[in-house]
């Protein structure tokens, strides 16, 4: 018997990089414009061509990204990069096309509550909200990203229906997303959930529109992305040395870091184009800003003295 | 397209504990044998039913396991459970016999270098002594079980040929084992790595003699078990809490936690008969001895209010 993960060597994945947004926004430590600007560069360098830069909500939110702006005038823009921001809403979205990004990413809930404590609103009306959003996006030439956040669990409503999530997402393309990034908000998706929720999504969602986003709470990450390749998905989110380790639990980690993506994305023999290393030397640019360490199991492996170990592939 | 991740619910696994003594040894705190005795018993009654209790190696050595025999003296026995002793030699095993254990391991290395280094031994040498060993483990009616170390990659010497770990593999089973538990000793091993190795030991080693012990050193042990079960094993070795944090790089994890792999194994449906509650009783009975917190992200979800989250199984 072969088994899927002998036959994935030489597969294209593509990664968006979500450090800079996600994880920083997480962080206590507020970070200085420079330094953002000199992480984003450095994720471009290592080899990131998606990046999710910033986001555009108000600043009494998300202290730590009220220099959205400022981080857009300052990055190196390169070729072939998509440089990306969350958009909250038309204000928001508006500030972002001033901002000259080259797409924006939109956010719901798979559930009622957690979106009203999170956006504010319920499902539908944030739906309705961003059916304009994507029109006035769209006609900027801006690609959108829809984020579907505790598609596998909800810290206040508990379990989610795959069916309730493959509606919302049916609802988010027919809004006029290009893409669905189903989001383990709270790290509680396990291999079988994701198979299950994959399966069921993808009869409304066509798999090429379709992104993973895990958190690594429990270190059921890597395992999650395994499940999402053999389902056939090929995009994946992750942040850069884990940035945006969970604020209520020091220690515990939030996003899937990059590093430990690449990692195991490597290992697979899958091209995505980043560089471990460079991603790694990214990571610790930022590291010394931060009240902690790094989450990231690869970056402190390094750290360790196992720097150079490169996976094996299978012959 | 069915994913085999969905068909395993139902199935038995096997979980081998071994925190205790695998665990345990690489803490630099000296756990009281009253406290090791109390983890031990918390272990029984959270349901394991294969516990590596201590050590019967030099105490020059290993001094945080000097107490073996006191440990296996004080602990209550539970019809059902049993309770193991790694040793590396005849002397070991003798004491090991006079402690009352119900079985022992025995370890070699899938390369010479770290054989040399770990055991003071070429790889054909300790396989001759345990040819012995086994003879008079078995003749006290004694289960042995065999750990290959560095099965993945050897910090020493580099990768490791597949065909070489399935060779040494088969000359444990010669020697008398009746288990080999195929180790990841330095947490590099990857998914597609797993199913390239165990596709080319199955073939001398039966899937239901063939352990895998991993370490979440890259975050990769929960994905290297989906890939180990999808090759048809069923044992796996975890550590309760995450015990044995990496000496070298503190704060980066070593042994394969209990309770994430459980979180797994219980999402996936699979039945072990281990109480995930009942393990992270046990972790946190022992964790304020030491000098870390525990690396289990179970364990730090739990702690940061995600007490009561258990794995959604899909329908």
């Amino acid at each position: 018997m072969t088994s899927f993960l002998t036959t994935l060597s030489g597969q294209a994945v593509r990664l968006v990089e979500v450090g800079p947004r996600d994880g920083l926004q997480a962080e206590r430590a507020y970070i200085p414009t420079i330094d953002k600007i000199a992480l984003v560069n450095r994720l471009a360098a290592a080899g990131h061509r998606s990046i999710e830069v910033s986001s555009f909500v108000s600043p009494s939110r998300v202290p730590q990204l009220a220099d959205a702006a400022e981080v857009f005038a300052g990055i190196t823009r390169q070729p072939g990069v998509h440089y990306s921001a969350l958009v909250p809403n038309l204000k928001g979205l508006h500030r972002a096309i001033a901002a000259r990004v080259d797409g924006v990413a939109i956010f719901t809930a798979a559930s009622e509550t957690f979106s009203m404590k999170n956006l504010s609103q319920g499902i539908e009306d944030s739906l309705t909200s961003y059916t304009d959003a994507c029109a006035v996006a769209h006609k900027e030439g801006l690609r959108v990203r829809g984020y579907l956040s505790v598609s596998f669990g909800c810290p206040f409503d508990g379990p989610v229906p795959p069916t309730r999530v493959a509606e919302i997402a049916g609802r988010l393309l027919d809004a006029g997303v290009d893409e669905v990034s189903i989001s383990d908000t709270i790290g509680v998706a396990h291999p079988a959930q994701v198979a299950d929720v994959i399966g069921v999504v993808a009869a409304t969602v066509p798999l090429p529109k379709l992104a993973l986003h895990f958190h690594d709470t429990r270190g059921t990450a890597l395992a999650n992305v395994v499940a999402g390749l053999e389902a056939g998905v090929r995009t994946f989110d992750a942040s850069a040395g884990g940035l945006g380790g969970c604020p209520y639990a020091p220690g515990a980690s939030g996003n899937l870091a990059t590093e430990d993506l690449l990692y195991l994305l490597d290992g697979l023999g899958m091209t995505s184009g980043v560089s471990l290393p460079g991603i790694i030397a990214a990571s610790r640019s930022i590291a010394p800003l931060l009240a902690h360490d790094l989450p990231s199991r690869v970056v402190r492996a390094a750290a360790g003295g196992s720097r150079n170990w490169t996976p094996i592939r299978p012959a």
